[in-house]
């Protein structure tokens, strides 16, 4: 039973945390209660009850399905949904019309048919990446609608009050949601997209600081405690490459924000990826050049090492302020005038140490292997933070 | 209007290259036509729809949000929902005797705090990552039938009875589903997996002998059409870079699989992602090793070239060649016996490069910018397809 409370405590203990380190998610979480208590509150009433009738099920539903953690993502579902739903209605009452028209026995291969004929190809279009992007979900809601309308209107006979009922009700989830999620705290993708960027900005600035400085550092050193902290501050670039999920979902979502904030309604998105795409490239030569330093098992001469240490510090060092310098011209929307000049520099170093491997005492060869990677990071360097710079708004 | 053409016979052509790459998607869309088709036949059958009334909407919805390309996809959905719904569908009811029992005021606030609490509560546990990965939907369908349940109930006496058509019309739903997905066809999101697994070994090991051959070419030697060919092959480790969402939804959904083919019930998804992992880890030693090779502007003297490039070549194709042994075992799953002899080899290699690195002659020290990265990543290699081998089977 002990286990057993350990084990429940442990699981309390981290879902508090998931709720202490983003009070935002508990925020949400009330949201989405207040929502539907209010789509209750709506379906209580006795006089809102006898127009909306038994279709008030649809404003609970879309309530439910179209609430999501950020503002483009409700934006997204509510909009294709209510598209969806109005183009698939009208398809689906035409059809029924000409199914009707056409007599008793027809009837019923056309609507079979064309149930059959359009699932298939919208199913199909959800594999063109272009429109998956945007419109999965309207999709799904365009076929759901078709089949819903096609199929019962053959029992209904009031084929065209179901259509509006459904529209309708699904319009009122809708506003009552999107109220709630802008007006009540809301979460921006495009904001989350910002700073996620400029987060990243940093962990790799102090990734690559923190890199060079424990490969420099001397053994023993350093007691097991402060060991640990840099060792989390060189892990950081293991975020930056796994960010690419999270990065493409929220630009995705932020094109359907209208402007808020410093963001207008056509904020190029598309230079978040670029700028993501470059910082991935980067962190990929920081983990082949982590993997080098783990590896080393053999001890590099001092003399080598105090030959380039001082190139090393410097190079990396101003690598970390280029990359925090554009973090802070992101977080302030400008262009920065410095990071001209601190490229310059960091490019000036990156001769120097060219220079400094090229006069490498005899004996360093046989320690190249662990020293060089450094530089081939630094070049990389150079050639990346040009090219995020080149994209800064 | 010439334009306007161009780009729809553009547009179609792609349309057609999606389908005619992958005819199994092609197939997928057929059969969610058929199984659309087939709940309208059902709806359509007089005796049926005595029984099943006007909750037979819920089949049609069930189809079209359950049917998944992989039929881990749809056993994790029809799951999810069936479970769901009978779980919320027993505690809303519960929740409404209780209202009822407490008389006419206090019922009122009994459901909306209900509502309230578990809608809060549901949606705070889906952002819990063990969750979320596995019942995500089921939370969904939770928080839907929860409310549809609790709300309806004020209205609507026959509770129960609700309760229980809905169960029973996503069971029907569910069935026609997850047969016409298993008989017609089945995409095995397992069996994905697996090939994915295989195919991103033998981009890998292409990759990294097209690397090195092109990094030795002399210039001008080759026509531009046998050089776009490499290049493709080069970027193979690309792939591999970006198969990590890919390969982690696979996993998620493998999971829910039954045993099929060669694969049983618990087959060990998650040593798929670790190779995965692995794989990547390697990727990233290419890329930079890449960027290396293209960046360099200096031409290395011939002599260093012709001291290394054997050890390169070979280096390289012992690489690949573990690589693609480690494939093959995959295929066939078996533990292949060669790959502990071949894994021997590389290592052997590899020192033997170290060896002829020591002995460089002096002016090499000028060019090691370039020569250098490629043994950084022959060493990782053992490392990774060491660990790779450990982890087959």
């Amino acid at each position: 039973i002990s286990n057993l409370r350990s084990k429940v405590s442990k699981f309390a203990r981290r879902v508090w945390k998931i709720g202490a380190d983003d009070p935002r998610k508990v925020i949400h979480c009330m949201k989405v209660g207040l929502a539907l208590a209010l789509v209750s509150v709506f379906y209580y009433t006795r006089p809102l009850y006898e127009g909306v009738g038994g279709t008030a099920m649809w404003a609970v539903m879309t309530v439910v399905v179209v609430f999501e953690f950020t503002v483009g993502g409700s934006l997204y579902k509510g909009l294709n949904r209510a598209t969806a739903t109005l183009c698939a209605g009208a398809l689906a009452f035409g059809i029924h019309w000409l199914a009707i028209k056409s007599g008793k026995t027809t009837d019923h291969i056309i609507l079979g048919a064309s149930v059959f004929v359009l699932s298939s190809v919208a199913t199909f279009s959800r594999f063109i990446p272009a429109i998956k992007t945007r419109f999965d979900y309207g999709i799904t809601i365009f076929i759901l609608t078709f089949n819903l309308v096609a199929v019962s209107g053959y029992r209904v006979e009031q084929l065209l009050t179901l259509v509006q009922w459904r529209f309708c009700t699904i319009t009122i989830g809708i506003s009552i949601c999107l109220t709630v999620c802008v007006v009540i705290r809301p979460v921006w993708a495009g904001e989350e997209l910002h700073n996620l960027i400029i987060c990243n900005l940093e962990r790799l600035a102090e990734s690559i600081a923190e890199t060079v400085a424990e490969c420099l550092k001397e053994e023993g050193s350093t007691t097991a405690e402060c060991k640990q902290k840099s060792t989390s501050k060189v892990q950081g670039y293991k975020g930056v490459l796994n960010s690419k999920a999270s990065e493409d979902s929220l630009a995705n979502l932020a094109r359907w924000e209208p402007s808020h904030g410093r963001f207008s309604f056509q904020h190029p998105w598309r230079q978040y990826l670029k700028i993501g795409a470059a910082m991935r490239h980067c962190a990929y030569c920081i983990e082949s050049l982590n993997s080098c330093i783990s590896m080393e098992n053999q001890q590099p001469p001092d003399s080598v090492k105090n030959h380039l240490a001082v190139f090393y510090t410097k190079l990396s060092s101003e690598c970390s302020k280029v990359l925090k310098e554009i973090a802070n011209s992101f977080r302030s929307m400008k262009r920065s005038s410095s990071v001209d000049y601190l490229v310059e520099e960091m490019k000036n170093t990156a001769e120097e140490l060219q220079t400094a491997l090229s006069s490498l005492p005899q004996e360093a060869t046989a320690v190249i292997m662990e020293t060089l990677p450094l530089i081939t990071v630094a070049s990389l360097l150079i050639e990346i933070s040009q090219r995020v710079e080149g994209v800064v708004d």
